[in-house]
């Protein structure tokens, strides 16, 4: 099997482990992109896309195009060693016979650990404590921040909205801790619920209900702006709000009402549109963590995408069944 | 058996769920001390320490005397719902014919869970990314803060100085993670090293090596300024230091120098003496994390305390095992 690695150079280096392409090398033919800039790429595709059988595309590829596509006659397999391929693919790309994985797994991971991070940093309030120790401070009762005490990731209810990649890893990474996990999730089965260990609920329940509210939702039409000030209004006194998801699933207006009467604390990590107004409240108020789109893979863990990617034109070559292969059915449902 | 709790009512309150006390009176007559104030409470002890097999003391129990030990003739075992007895037990103590176990355990794995948050914060950068989003700022390259790049708990080394209990927990927590773990510890064999799945090696060894190094070694006259310039000296650009265990197994002095040079990070959540000073450079470094000696239990991680107290107290009842007991032998290596 003959692979071109359609990714720019810079991003291979930070995507692909050299141990990650030798595996690949032990038994095809791999070649590497040499390119930065898109229209070099794009020259570089016209050369190798006639001989590809399969195609690796990442980061800052360049969305592919039909007559692109048109130069590969041989293509049988697009791997996409990052998340959402929508934006890479032309729309009448379904009619060809060309199968898509994603290493959407690869990337959820990452982002369910910097969730949890978030978990125990929010309940434990690591943020306010800070605030108060450079401030002068120290222990105080009840500390640290007024309003917000310490607490552990022990015997309180965590509500995941989303029983999506990220989601499911996040339960994952739960099961080492004493935990009740509800989910809010119209397409998770009974069934499903009761082999994940969470308890399946209506996204109301689960706003009223939970100690932590974390977002793991897809980004779509239907989503838009599910979370308003009648969800936000229903938390807890003392809950925490988590969005590594994305911004446009939020009200963010009555999210930063709701932050202002100091209720409530929240990490985000995204917002819309990124970056938000330099002088909007999620800058400025004490209870919120805000980070600049940071939780997935940015640094070390992106190699995890790219072994996830060689992974999968292994099991490919092997005719064995891609765990990240997405249909056009499936797309309807995906970010 | 009759059970004297002895623990200041508030503590009570916090530490034992109510669903655990009625598991003990389940099978056992169980007493508890209805006041808040040491002088109360000693009278209590005067009356009830007569009748008492076992008794639980606690966080802000009064110290043991041999006087009040004589009080207790029928007295076989002392259930310490804590962590340290040293500060609780006359010096004859170890004479007289009665079995002590602690909670050590269940306070263990608050302090590891709370470690575990600040390696995913740390290698993720959330305390940077925060301070740099309230500025006004977003995502730069290198981000977030100069020379503090943007990591994941991925593909990483993990130095723990102490395969104490929260040592322990922490690789148990860490198996989820895909990172190579050191251990610094004279007491490890290889065996156990082994079984645990990490690496024994040198503390210098440990600190030059890894990327995040946290100390779980317990304070003994042996371990004062353990880690000094030295040391912090021999670290990696960028790595991040944790102390969740005491802070006078650090010379401060010399961390402190090495943290102004900008080149490592901390999280810290003990000092030594505690408070520091007002103006103490811990309390003014943005490479800094200083929170109030918290990352143990506080709050509703208390209850795993008084869970595992019962837990105990049942298993002594049965005449099994007892996983918290401690020996004169073993106090001198124990915090």
């Amino acid at each position: 099997m003959r692979v071109f690695l359609f990714v720019p150079n810079s991003m291979q280096q930070r995507c692909f482990a050299p141990a990650d392409l030798d595996r690949l090398r032990g038994s095809h033919e791999l070649v590497l992109a040499r390119s930065e800039e898109p229209a070099d790429l794009l020259r570089e595709w016209d050369q190798q896309a006639p001989l590809a059988d399969a195609i690796i595309l990442g980061w800052d590829t360049p969305p592919m195009t039909d007559a692109m596509l048109d130069l590969a006659p041989r293509l049988r397999l697009l791997v996409h060693s990052a998340g959402s391929v929508k934006h890479l693919l032309p729309p009448g790309f379904w009619q060809r016979r060309i199968r898509v994985v994603t290493c959407n797994d690869a990337l959820a991971v990452g982002v369910a650990e910097t969730t949890l991070g978030m978990m125990i940093a929010g309940l434990k309030g690591l943020f306010p404590a800070n605030a108060l120790t450079h401030a002068g401070g120290w222990k105080s009762d009840p500390f640290v921040l007024p309003g917000f005490p310490v607490r552990e990731l022990f015997d309180v209810t965590i509500g995941l909205i989303g029983a999506s990649k990220v989601g499911r890893q996040v339960i994952r990474l739960l099961q080492a801790f004493e935990v009740s996990i509800l989910v809010a999730d119209p397409y998770l089965s009974r069934e499903e619920a009761v082999r994940l260990g969470v308890k399946r609920v209506s996204l109301d329940e689960l706003m009223r209900q939970s100690d932590i509210v974390s977002l793991h939702a897809p980004a779509l039409p239907m989503t838009r702006h599910m979370l308003g000030g009648a969800q936000f209004g229903a938390m807890k006194d003392h809950a925490i709000f988590i969005n590594t998801a994305r911004g446009s699933i939020v009200d963010e207006e009555a999210l930063a009402r709701e932050l202002k009467t100091g209720r409530i604390f929240a990490f985000l990590d995204v917002t819309h549109p990124e970056p938000p107004d330099s002088d909007h409240p999620f800058r400025n108020l004490p209870n919120v963590v805000l980070t600049p789109h940071i939780s997935g893979a940015m640094s070390n863990g992106c190699r995890r995408m790219g072994r996830c990617a060689v992974d999968q034109l292994l099991l490919f070559a092997q005719g064995l069944r891609l765990p990240g292969e997405v249909t056009a059915e499936q797309m309807a449902i995906l970010a």
